[in-house]
């Protein structure tokens, strides 16, 4: 036969699922996109359509949810290391399980104490019509919580969209392999940029820039260290924290000749400060704010006014290693 | 003629203007999206495609930026009322401006003492020689700025997407109407909403729900009372921080029999609250969040496990009136 | 009370259905995305949360697909027809339903014969063992059907993606409002539109054009003139079709001075021949196309090479009518 | 020092490049979005900030619309392997470009001679006044082409959205690797499909199926054996249509027990027929329709009404190989 298959996978994508914990009044809430990705013994339903080996990707998007139950979510790295366990361990044709997790944000929806006379100086007035059909809910349209009550109600979220936080872990039976990171996180410095001494060809006309502003989306994936059950794993969620704000760091601290150069100091930052974390890789737009041209209205700009563009824009890539780590990390990130 | 020409306006749309304020070394940044739209005496660029009475949509773009130099951008709404002014007094043809502004938010970078080793354990490495050439960077890499400086740099700034605010104003060169508004607030309640009593016909398959969640995005628009240059204009940052405010409080104190009832309630707090405001429309999509029905796993689903739906969703729209205001808001919200 | 209840409509949007209608062994299929809005009597679920008026959302949904099967899908319009009527003949709180269609463009699969060996050189090796289990399926693989075969199967769709068709139906129990459309009909003129003799005021710097290109992604809806039970429908599908083709027409034959200019005549051209409409409104962002400037690499662009710009762009937007026809379509477009 | 850096590469992003070309009053469209990415000895920019080896993502930029004008774009894949070769010969330090290229379609408006009466009922009523102030435009309004003419103007186009074509072009100074493929081409069988006989575990819940619909939105990149200069190019033209021919006849043609065997049976198609293609990869998420139960309604659904539903849905990759070709396509698919 002239034509043989090669690497195949296949799961349920996209598993949104929402955890709630109720701690007495006060909720705790996660709130997870889980994809899931098997590869093994499948080469059979590629070339005849034989289902033998194949759990429906029906049964991993069940699972999903029966192990938010089961086993709840402590992070989306614990979350994702039990579910790829059990995929390899239980189904005899599954040799690889690969769980990528988006974790959406939420914090809680804590108010100051009325100032402009509160909702106090509302009565309630009409609120209480709708209740009495059963009694259930004796206390309708708005809680008689003031701002004395001992025990306030903890129950409401408001998302907050900063950035999305993603993980994806990956097992084949005996040693795991773990790559965190997030994207969506924009960030800007309105000056300590520069960029200058750079090469000029025959199409080079750009003009060089000794206090520009500097901005980025940034989309990171770092790589764990960690890779076997024998070792202990990381507080995922501290480390997740940690990441975030040296990158964070790096990016305000650095007075920055290139965005690769910034780049480098993001990375190396993650990897100095944190042992548990072996290889980061950025891809990191160039949000280009042009300083918009106002001499012919017979205006000076002094780094005032800017166009924020969309396309096209320059894109930086790149890893950064412990010294000795292997780069695992692919040139492209994806999504999840 | 049989045909003739109705209402019809032009201008450029999705100015993208970032506006950076230095005050010393602390910097101050408002990032606008702003879209212009002007109608009047335009009858024969439709009929004709003469273009004496049009100034280009590519004039009405660069007034933004001219203006966001000669004023400044205090708020949305001030920046919309100095356009829309300009439109309508300096070009006789046209008799109407309206000006649409999203306004998206940025927190500073602030940043804890660094905790584990913080960047005090970069020797900064390799990042100063690429500042030789002209001496211009002399600090290259990041700046050696440590906890104890006196006057450390504020012009680090991230992007918080919790919501966008929104505005448009109008003016017909004598009155003036300002609505405002946000979109894209996510909130959720994990309990105190209930579902039930409902009207069943022959096609009602829902079960009543007495403890689900509730949860929702909220696109909300308000519109000022105030309508003349003869009268002060309100506070406009301080009526939409406690607008918004009241929404969120609302939202999370109200024990809720329907999303309209919430809806209800977020409204007439802000009406009740805030004298400035005559009128607001919400459209609240319900997000629903549905319990998984774990039981063909053996297991109990305690309101602990939902699956967050896309599509379909219910959408509920209402507005919610000072008595005596009269209706001015469209039913269809429109993004801008 | 010092607040009021104003507008107010809710119901299911975004209903997926998909109706597959079976002639033999020629299939056909209808793809639309439904959304429901009811409002009535139904004030008190806004003040107290009684349900008791309300019909769920939910039920909404479900009265979709059972029509889909008791009605079929004739047309969009249609389909919106029955499903309104049904909603305010049946619900004696419900005064009025708007039902919003998007419809989806599926064409055949319709192949050559093949000509490069065409895929009977492959001869379905390893196609068949999955279909022994129990016989169902014994034809396992491609189907066994050469050219010759007389009645061949024509039950596979590509879906086609030019435009996507919409439709707004609106009853109040008496008189009918019927709104159809288009959106993201993207076109271009390479050739044959100007843009001179404008206004130039204190920020003009656009230069005047002779030979530009026109693009623009048309967005129309069109409200029909029939309203009454009385009298006939029309025919709903081939007034979409010719509407359609005469916007295309207008836009193509059109000599432009201003989009404005093409505008009015894509919707003059429409009112004259399509008897049945009654007004027309278009919204229709200049997909600005920027002559890229070469000089600078001692090239000369003969209206070559060109910039697609994203944002910002001019936005056009007018209603054309029918002399003495009342314009009812809102002056913003909305997608559904 | 402990971190190193590792793959890195940088270009500018998403440059919107459209190329007419005129042939007489026929015109020619090319509509792409090319993304450069270059990479080589670059350590220094993330080490110290130095430029001195970086070309400016603008200038590639420029390169882009200077070479549209230089060198025309006769394919996609022409268009790169003309860019790649200039960046790495051209720029000492740049030892490897990889060139993106997304390419819209366009068709022509070819419309029907006119049925309604045609737009000759419109005597152009007001479309000439417009065009007096210079003499420029004295044609204004539509053109007066009627149905004789022997020349029309060719030169309106309409976005066709069926698909979106893709291509990737690397070059490392010596050999080149070429990847094409497509995004987004929505595909559905009514029936000829099944799923059955498939594992079951402690999660399944899901029901065998017999006649179900297949849908998918296919995404697919095909590597061609294409890597020497000392070789002859395909026609790239040619073997993307014929590809993309391969894809929807195995598609329409394959009686489906499962995606994966319709997706092996579209590789092994193109593969087995296009010598000049060694190796191709699918993702294939699998656009659930599930059949809507109507017995609450007392209806049955034979197969006639179905919910199209968004996510979950399960996601089926794969790579199909000529025997002895080296997978090379990476295991995700990115979208440019």
């Amino acid at each position: 036969m002239p034509t043989i298959l090669g690497q195949n996978q296949y799961g349920k994508a996209e598993n949104r699922v929402v955890r709630i914990t109720r701690n007495g009044r006060t909720h705790h809430i996660k709130d997870l996109n889980v994809s899931v990705s098997l590869s093994g013994d499948l080469a059979d339903v590629h070339y005849s359509g034989s289902n033998t080996h194949v759990l429906p990707t029906d049964s991993t998007k069940n699972t999903v949810y029966a192990f938010a139950k089961e086993h709840g979510i402590e992070s989306a790295e614990q979350f994702g290391i039990q579910l790829a366990r059990h995929f390899v361990t239980s189904q005899e044709p599954i040799h690889r399980a690969r769980i990528r997790i988006e974790e959406y944000a939420w914090e809680r929806i804590e108010l100051p104490e009325g100032t402009d006379g509160g909702i106090g100086t509302d009565e309630g007035a009409g609120t209480d019509e709708g209740a009495g059909t059963d009694g259930r809910a004796a206390a309708g349209g708005r809680a008689g919580t003031g701002g004395g009550v001992a025990d306030p109600p903890r129950h409401s979220f408001v998302r907050t969209g900063q950035e999305t936080r993603v993980s994806q872990i990956t097992f084949d039976g005996e040693s795991w392999e773990v790559v965190s990171g997030l994207t969506d996180l924009t960030v800007l410095n309105s000056t300590n940029s520069e960029f200058w001494g750079y090469t000029k060809d025959r199409y080079t006309t750009l003009r060089e820039a000794y206090d520009r502003i500097l901005a980025t989306e940034v989309s990171a994936r770092w790589r764990y260290h960690w890779s076997s059950d024998a070792e202990r794993t990381p507080d995922w969620d501290e480390s997740y924290a940690r990441a975030k704000e040296h990158i964070l760091r790096a990016f305000a601290e650095t007075y920055s000749l290139s965005l690769q150069q910034t780049l480098y100091q993001m990375g190396s930052s993650v990897i100095e400060n944190r042992g548990e974390i072996d290889e980061i890789r950025f891809s990191l737009p160039n949000k280009h704010h042009f300083l918009v041209d106002l001499e012919p209205f017979g205006l000076k700009n002094d780094n005032e006014v800017y166009f924020a563009a969309d396309r096209p824009y320059g894109l930086i890539e790149a890893t950064v290693l412990r010294d000795g780590a292997e780069p695992r990390i692919p040139a492209d990130l994806t999504r999840l």
